[in-house]
């Protein structure tokens, strides 16, 4: 067993995953749970992802020797202090959090340095739309990619302990530098959500509201799946990332008025070989999901 | 039975869709098959999507008395003029085009009057991704929406038989004017592809290619399924609903930068709204297909 007591801040999705996780390869002792909500940390309990809740972040890490941030960013200032005040001598922290050098900055400002070299930030490229106790699975971590973002401060072999567990989870763990782990989820995650949400606002905003979405195709609807994704969360990202977002939406605005330039002067050729590079890079991305992807309708 | 031979031009997904469907409920008896490239006729053959393939437009349309045209929009004008040729008296025409306007403007140039009466312009919003022979099943329109967008040419009991063809197929079919088609599937369907292969395109330009693409979750996935659609489909489609396209473009673009304002100024409040709002729409629109989106990954 690799850790005897952990404790989960935040037993939502992220966080009663990892515990229910840990609990059914046998690598957890006792899991105690605090969520800022009451009715969130009772059904964690109820949910059996928690052995018992706790009334406070300080009785919830006391005597814990590995404790589990899973709230949104935004809340980590808070919550990190609150860690610092009651942390033991001989525990590890890591977090879940979708962006990094914010979590870590937080991290530098409330704990000691005593304290910082046992915090590996992490975060688990793993998720639903769907947040809360009740979305949580022992699943959701296997075969996904976890990214550790080690401190230079950390341990060797802190950092070995945070990888393992992650891998007893069923995940495939990489380290990356915290910045460039910021630039390519700003990318690859929070640029797709921002475009998502923009896109069903964009819809809503036509006069013809209920006729539009009406006719929606399977298209939009995988399009906009990530638009039910929970705002606070999606808020926090974006502030904490605001700087690589901020770049990214420039991008995708550059590439969609490329797109509309080549429309614009009716230009097919380009159009086409625009689209067809587009599909080979996608379609080598994902070469065996296409097989199953039976559930797409669109038109 | 309520078509004695149907000839379908353009044997691809949605072209042998339509003949397995038909077939299936025993609503036709004899399908004839023609596709410009002779290994998509003689696949369609042997998949069993038509009982013959012809080597001519004209071949398969003599003696037809539905004839179903499933080419890319941009090959309609090259076909309607072939079609026209050889139009046995009492055949009634339909396609399967996702834009209109352009469709039932080519239509009027080569048609004769007495000809275009019988022409029912359709827009089954089904597909997939995929396209081609192979794609092609039986259900594809089960439960689908199709539109029709009925001349002022047509006689009523010819826009029935059509309506009721697709009823046959379990299709949910619906008439619209030609033009609120066009914008609506402009929001719905049109932006949403084009969006998604910009999606993919900005992301490649970067320089860390691989490694963005290495660490794409499930809500990438998702987003650009889509991004594997056809390019020689989607280019017709640009061009032939451009007008449409470059306003949806335009309203997607002030969207994002909307977003990108509120971000600038840091403007949590802000964002969580604008996200509230966009997720209760996306929540309304699929309140039971939230539950089964478990696939969906993200992070």
């Amino acid at each position: 067993m690799m850790f005897r007591r952990l404790a989960v801040i935040g037993t939502g999705l992220i966080g009663g995953s990892l515990a229910l996780a840990l609990r059914e390869c046998g690598e957890v002792g006792e899991v105690v749970g605090y969520s800022r909500r009451l009715e969130t940390r009772l059904a964690a309990e109820r949910l059996g992802l928690i052995d018992r809740p706790a009334d406070s972040i300080g009785e919830a890490v006391s005597d814990a020797d590995l404790i589990f941030l899973a709230t949104p960013v935004g809340a980590m200032d808070v919550v990190l202090g609150e860690v610092a005040d009651c942390l033991p001598d001989d525990a590890l922290i890591t977090d879940g959090g979708s962006v990094k050098g914010a979590v870590v900055e937080r991290a530098r400002a409330r704990l000691a340095p005593g304290q910082l070299c046992r915090f590996v930030p992490g975060h688990p490229i793993a998720g639903r739309e769907h947040s809360g106790p009740d979305a949580a699975t022992a699943d959701l971590y296997r075969g996904q990619r976890v990214i550790l973002t080690p401190l230079g401060e950390n341990r060797d072999e802190d950092v070995a302990r945070i990888e393992a567990m992650w891998a007893a989870c069923g995940a495939r763990v990489e380290r990356l530098d915290v910045v460039h782990h910021d630039h390519v989820l700003a990318a690859t995650s929070h640029l797709p959500h921002a475009a998502a949400f923009a896109m069903v606002s964009s819809l809503a905003r036509l006069a013809e509201r209920y006729e539009v979405f009406r006719y929606a195709a399977g298209g939009f609807r995988d399009f906009t799946r990530i638009a039910s994704s929970d705002p606070v969360m999606w808020r926090d990202i974006c502030l904490d990332n605001r700087v690589e977002i901020l770049d990214m939406l420039g991008r995708y605005r550059d590439e969609l008025d490329r797109l509309r330039d080549m429309l614009d002067r009716d230009d097919g050729e380009a159009i086409e070989r625009y689209f067809a590079e587009a599909k080979a890079v996608r379609d080598a991305l994902y070469p065996a999901a296409r097989l199953d992807d039976s559930a797409e309708r669109d038109g």
